[in-house]
């Protein structure tokens, strides 16, 4: 028998990406997938081979057991699911956004802490391939200090079919950087820091959104170092198929990716350094096993998570600023006070 | 005889661009070249065969009674030149920064109005060929309604000599926002309209510089759109030989120019359109030479300029409320008001 029993709550949309990553994993058993549609769990539980289908995730936790609670359901559900993985002694894996107010992030990491389970929110963009390298880049001292990094990220839905796998987008009133550009915030925290304070703009081309399409994200570190992250789902890339185009500007060289995927090494000494093409997307590629991998290896370990509920909770702080930002038109500081 | 007859005042860095550019046009013709440095107005004089050399601006406008005085001296004696040389009923091309304040701006629009001379401030990398290119591609309708413009401009000075031609600029307690990023800021205007607000964050990097080195400009423009200005003189480009690497995006296209130069047009009905490679250099280009005809245009037809002194004055705003945004941390209105 595996070592980690694993329960999914939330078979929707990014199930089958989370079901995949379990799979990788060869001490770990995916005991049971549970959805208050049935049908969709059982679709899941077919797909990945689950034996158990369920529907009412309090019952379940209470009558197997599971180690480990995967939560992959909407922010405003995670409060009560992650409340009975507590009380049942499972460890957690929130799928992000982690919550919908910093007041019920506290609550669910006090929630853990009390009951002795352990956190971890599943941010896994940080875990893809480009990410990593950077990090790799900053750490082995390449760029020197790094001061300013740009993440671009853009897809086209105008005129097309607007999330067909996840209609719920088009009507929620804070859609791009709470569904999207919350990876770029945990993304430029995890290369750059802790964030001071912020400036958003917002704006909403598609006339088939309720909330916005375009953001546009100024980060202050506070280090000094500068973060803008621009995201938007109405304008197109070279290359469709690839993450972020990024830059990351440090003392001793600058780092490129272009919407085509194409990394290059730009040393302040004259190299330029090609680095292949980056055409993984965050979906699809090595992040989420990866991710999880990290959660399985910290309970194994004991050694602390990347993207703990503490951790994440500066994540969300940040864009909870981004959007006290854009509809006040004046820089925020995450903690709540004015810049 | 050539129909205009030119003064140029300021035989620095920048006058052989701008003699470069009137030899250019047939109906002008440049009598004199004046600086305080008499060797250095000979050195230009030699170059161009431009036929008389002088020291005092004041005499020489008075007895040369030129049609046209071409300012090519520091912000910080433009008001006293432009005086004399609208009492001498010149009309005025002053080479950018306009001014060090608003008051001054002022100032000098009075002046000439009051004399019955025209004024033009020369910001010439708008008439560069891809800022061209972008607006004919707006007035065209081919990116719909654009919401979206980034421009970066990165150069590598960090480690290497330091602005060998222009060693003033190591000693500006404002730099970078205010000798280059301006450019930028006239072009956001050129292609979006008028600036809302600003918010603004700037590094020192190089410790050879008093002033910034790295600034990055959030621009809100009062129809909506967004504009982010990136420069720096700290990193480098794929190709340093270019000039911008630009992203605007509208409701029907986005276009790309990297930075290796390539302008792609990629258009929301799934047509990728490559536009070329954009290399000129706003200083070697027909940036100047454009500039220069469309001022001499002007005065033989009547029209306005594009950046007369009224426009070039909200620029300097927006320049000027990007250097308190940068201090107070806050967004700041071009107007001086609190956004």
């Amino acid at each position: 028998m595996a070592r980690w029993r694993v329960m999914l709550v939330g078979c929707g949309y990014i199930a089958p990406f989370h079901l995949a990553a379990w799979r990788g994993l060869n001490n770990v058993e995916v005991i049971a997938v549970c959805d208050l549609d049935e049908k969709k769990a059982r679709e899941r539980a077919d797909t990945f081979g689950v034996e158990r289908v369920l529907t009412d995730y309090e019952t379940a936790i209470r009558e197997l057991e599971p180690d480990v609670v995967d939560v992959a359901t909407p922010p405003a559900t995670h409060p009560e699911i992650i409340e009975a993985a507590a009380a049942g002694g499972a460890h957690v894996l929130c799928q992000k956004p982690f919550a919908e107010s910093l007041r019920e992030a506290d609550r669910m990491i006090t929630t853990c802490a009390r009951a002795g389970v352990r956190l971890m929110v599943n941010e896994n963009l940080r875990w893809s391939r480009v990410y990593r390298e950077l990090r790799a880049l900053l750490d082995q001292g390449t760029l020197g200090e790094p001061y300013y990094l740009q993440i671009i990220r853009d897809r086209l839905f105008l005129g097309k079919p607007l999330f067909p796998d996840q209609p719920f987008i088009r009507d929620m009133p804070r859609a791009m950087l709470y569904e999207v550009g919350i990876h770029f915030v945990d993304c430029v925290r995890f290369l750059l820091g802790e964030i001071e304070s912020v400036h958003c703009r917002m704006r909403r081309i598609n006339p088939q959104m309720r909330g916005e399409d375009v953001i546009v994200l100024s980060l202050n570190l506070v280090g000094g170092q500068v973060g803008i992250v621009k995201a938007d789902w109405c304008s197109r890339q070279r290359n469709d198929a690839i993450a972020e185009s990024i830059r990351l500007s440090g003392t001793e060289g600058t780092v490129v990716v272009s919407d085509d995927g194409r990394m290059s090494l730009l040393l302040n000494d004259g190299r330029t350094i090609e680095q292949g093409t980056f055409d993984e997307t965050y979906l699809e590629g090595q992040a989420f096993p990866r991710a999880h991998a990290h959660f399985i290896r910290g309970l194994e370990t004991g050694e602390p998570f990347e993207t703990d509920g503490r951790d994440n909770r500066r994540t969300l702080a940040a864009v909870l600023a981004g959007y006290e930002s854009a509809e006040r038109q004046a820089v925020v500081r995450p903690d709540g006070g004015e810049s």
